[in-house]
């Protein structure tokens, strides 16, 4: 293992391969959360506006106020002086506690603030929930508030990182973007950001993980195919598919049309 | 996927079956939490008590400030009125905003606020972190903080999960260990507590999963044999073989001599 010194963004962000290298590595960050989150019902109490009884908020659930007070922390911690990280409530965060390092920053300042973290909140609690955890309730909240916040960041880290993918691909040749980001042209910057096949081979991969990732492993057992998984890996491939590529893509198109700006 | 009420401590912990289920299932956590925290280097800067200029607690690092501060949160979410969850820094925590559950104990009171986490921390910064984690710093303090967390909670967790293999093992046949209890003889516990082949077994299994969890994947690779792996699995077998089960076997030491109290 090597030495490494300086900020990791002002390294590697700038190009395509560790770009690359980077979203692989996510994948098994999302796959790991999301196994994680499924050793709990999904404790719907947890979500419900009307159970916390705050004086000044009462309209919040205790999942909203752990992910917003985490926050919080977070950016005392500098958390968000980072560009590849992006807040579910940006609203009022305290500054770092201590000085950011200087780095020059990757990303294009117009674009650089991007956030689509309500779209990835609703989805997220809506859609993905039910179908990673079982019905029920464990009463076991702020253990599972914790790990939603773990999925949540690493969902919200590999789509926002659209916005590197973006930039290296505009910075390797201008060119091809130039046009359509002129025209404000959205169909045609999505169509040169789709590689079909790519994508198909993106969703057997990360099928193929949750399957690995999520299987029983004992010593004897050489052979794990007939193994039930922790998480349904169709629903992984699923999830990449409808929603982190299609959501990647538009986090790329709202940064290149602000790329000219 | 079944549906489930109460409190999952009500239901499991104190039937042994379900106990060693959890120890397992408790293996993959710590290994995921681990590859995940071998993403980044060291960066001893968050560790450093003389990085942290605050006026009240001037000799405080990032990471312990950051590791105290979630739990303050995660005692506001009711975290640590879960007898399977035990804090870092328990002084002065806050009690929870919602109401606990109703759950009849598992544990016998004099043993189950045993807490052996001051341990566990300087085995983790010490000792443990050099071995997983490259030299370096990234200047990703936030990420790695809660990188930590993970790491550290699922360690404690599993170690003083102690307790409820104490607890079945006694209620199972009281009559193996009160003698021992009676006479205050550690060494005796000990042995009783002690299987070889069971922790051989374990460290092999825990090793087995190392490699399976942080391998690189891909579509079309079907062995992964030559694959490098993320995390250095005989360091994942020397963390069981020299402190997870030892640790494990002391808090259920430290358990039964207070189980007749």
């Amino acid at each position: 293992m090597g030495e490494s010194g300086g900020n990791v963004v002002d390294k590697n962000l700038g190009n395509l391969e560790t770009v690359r290298e980077s979203l692989i590595r996510q994948e098994d960050s999302i796959i790991f959360s999301l196994i994680e989150r499924a050793k709990h019902p999904i404790n719907s109490p947890l979500y419900d506006d009307k159970k916390m009884p705050f004086a000044d908020d009462s309209s919040v659930s205790l999942f909203h106020f752990f992910v917003k007070e985490s926050e919080v922390l977070q950016s005392k911690a500098g958390c968000y002086t980072s560009p590849e990280e992006n807040a579910f409530f940006p609203e009022n965060l305290p500054p770092p506690l201590l000085p950011p390092l200087n780095s020059t920053p990757v990303l294009h300042p117009p674009g650089a603030s991007i956030n689509i973290n309500e779209k990835i909140l609703n989805l997220y609690i809506e859609t993905l929930l039910p179908l990673i955890a079982a019905k029920g309730d464990d009463g076991n909240y702020a253990v599972t508030a914790a790990s939603d916040l773990n999925c949540l960041q690493a969902l919200s880290r590999r789509i926002h990182f659209g916005k590197f993918v973006a930039e290296v691909k505009f910075k390797d040749c201008p060119e091809d973007y130039i046009p359509a980001i002129r025209a404000k042209d959205k169909d045609a910057l999505m169509k040169l950001l789709t590689f079909e096949s790519v994508e198909e081979r993106i969703k057997k991969r990360v099928e193929k993980k949750a399957m690995i990732f999520g299987q029983d492993v004992d010593v004897q057992d050489n052979d794990n195919k007939g193994n039930k998984c922790k998480i349904n890996p169709s629903v992984v491939s699923q999830l990449y598919g409808d929603w982190v590529m299609p959501l990647t893509k538009f986090v790329q198109v709202e940064y290149l049309l602000r790329r000219l700006d």
